[in-house]
């Protein structure tokens, strides 16, 4: 799925210049596998990904009054750690499809793609680091930590059965929430904006953060191949502990009782089985709750937007960032 | 095997408590593999590692005259880079085996140990940045780009029969040198002391480091079980290419084409094919030259101490380290 808003297309076209010239930098096996990671080598538009975060980072430096100039290496830097951790997610996930094309460890081997998100890490320091943006670069490190966190955590809840929908949530904030908050607070923080405006917009891009696993978890289950680039119901053949799930799970229904017990057969789902867990999950009000939610951490970001007194056409290009983010094709 | 010089001994006792509250701060899990990495939680010594790299960047806040408390947190987040690499050294080799213990991945599985890992990484620009330390975070991140450059050509040269020389010195040089340099100077960076003093400390760790480098080679194939905690003629199980194999292979000797022979073998080689493959290396000059040229650069380290104007106590430890790691037991 390609972002349509002509910020994120603006943003693209500004920051792949920078990316470009950052990868540029790398040992030639890491910037052969970041180039196809990137899209750049195969002429597949799609494997650029959205731009989601360079976006919200170049309206973050908007929101600050800063140079769009300046704010693009901090846009570059979130760009890298989201393909960092993307690399080495479908590497831990032996998930071989990445933006409907093979995956960078299928074609590169494990190790490569590896060292290659590595190697995006340490670049991303970097981009900040030389700019002076010492701030920035601290900022983006939070936001590794947590993210990792939220994936130790992600691992750690597919061997456990009394996930709670707090744990989930949590899990969710760290592994998603935490880099785009950092995505649309870092403009700010490279440019020296103020540290309250910074910290409402990371306020914002948290909730709105959530809204977006929200939403990506009910595409994981009733979202098309066409839209997620993955087979359908791909969330319940692997079983993953989403948030609808967890949250039928934990309801005390019926419904959620059968598809624990279904969820827990040693064998592989059939397709017919799929189905039915996905009908569970419904009857057992977990795809209400997390469309209820989602709506309910869009509305919390909203405000988190009126706290950050913006310029009204920043705002407006948030506000519609976030809503596209919350209402994906599902 | 542990550095028994009473600097490495001191410096492990003033980095351990910094390198245990920055390993505090992580997420539980990442914390708990990180705690079995450096061996804080079965009592065995052996686990710490030998705190050569802290040893190193305590002694370069000294050449600068800084106070050593003020070194710490960079002695401590080159460790922490150390600790990164062996994590995903240990999974990328599939090796099982770390300082004479089970590696942190056939304990907490690899994707826990590539997280954690990760998380040390960013750890390691934390303490750093938190310090006000932006140079020094830089030169980490570089000795980081490099470290994984290094990586991924030992990954080529897997797949590869042509590998020159000339190609292992200069991955051994990305590989374990740049980390090494980085260690040696650091603390003259992070103390704000001049860049020609940082300057030829880090030529001083690279030269160093590609002794270091040699001298672990060497004991690869000649070392006994007791020194390296892994089997005799480990590195020509795995049919790696070392620096001794390498200098044998490409030295144009009938031993070497021999050796080259005994190497493309498809099956598995037999304890007897490995003790005459060390016997090819030794004929056809490979053990001689990389002795040689450890001793080369360890005379090369010694000249850019000498460039160095150093404290004449600060000197000698350095020069001792350098003896050290260049004369292993092998």
């Amino acid at each position: 799925m390609t972002l349509t808003l002509p910020a994120a297309e603006a943003a693209r076209e500004l920051v792949e210049p920078v990316l470009r010239e950052a990868v540029g930098r790398l040992d030639p096996l890491s910037a052969r596998v970041a180039r196809y990671h990137f899209g750049w080598t195969d002429g597949g538009e799609a494997g650029g990904g959205k731009a989601l975060r360079p976006t919200l980072a170049v309206l973050s430096g908007r929101a600050a009054g800063a140079d769009v100039e300046r704010c693009l290496p901090a846009a570059a830097a979130v760009e890298l750690v989201h393909a960092f951790s993307l690399l080495h997610d479908d590497v831990m996930d032996d998930d071989p499809v990445r933006r409907h094309r093979p995956a960078a460890w299928t074609v590169f081997g494990r190790p490569h793609a590896l060292l290659c998100g590595n190697a995006l890490l340490a670049l991303a320091g970097e981009l900040l680091l030389e700019q002076g943006c010492a701030a920035a670069a601290r900022a983006l490190n939070d936001a590794v930590l947590a993210l990792v966190a939220g994936q130790a955590l992600d691992l750690e809840f597919q061997d456990r059965d009394d996930v709670t929908r707090e744990e989930c949530l949590l899990m969710s904030r760290c592994k998603t929430a935490s880099l785009l908050a950092c995505a649309c607070s870092i403009g700010v923080t490279a440019a020296g904006g103020p540290a309250p405006l910074a910290g409402a917009l990371a306020a914002f891009g948290t909730e709105a953060g959530l809204a977006f696993q929200l939403a990506d978890d009910l595409l994981g289950i009733w979202g098309s191949t066409e839209a997620t680039g993955k087979p359908v119901l791909a969330d319940l053949r692997t079983r993953k502990k989403s948030l609808p799930v967890v949250a039928a799970l934990t309801g005390g229904t019926a419904a959620g009782r059968r598809l624990a017990a279904l969820l827990a057969r040693p064998e592989p789902l059939a397709e017919a089985d799929l189905h039915e867990a996905a009908r569970l999950v419904e009857e057992a009000g977990g795809r209400a709750w997390a469309e209820a939610e989602a709506g309910r951490r869009l509305d919390a970001a909203v405000r988190c937007l009126d706290e950050a007194d913006l310029p009204a056409d920043v705002r407006a290009e948030f506000l519609h960032l976030a809503r596209f983010i919350a209402s994906r094709d599902h």
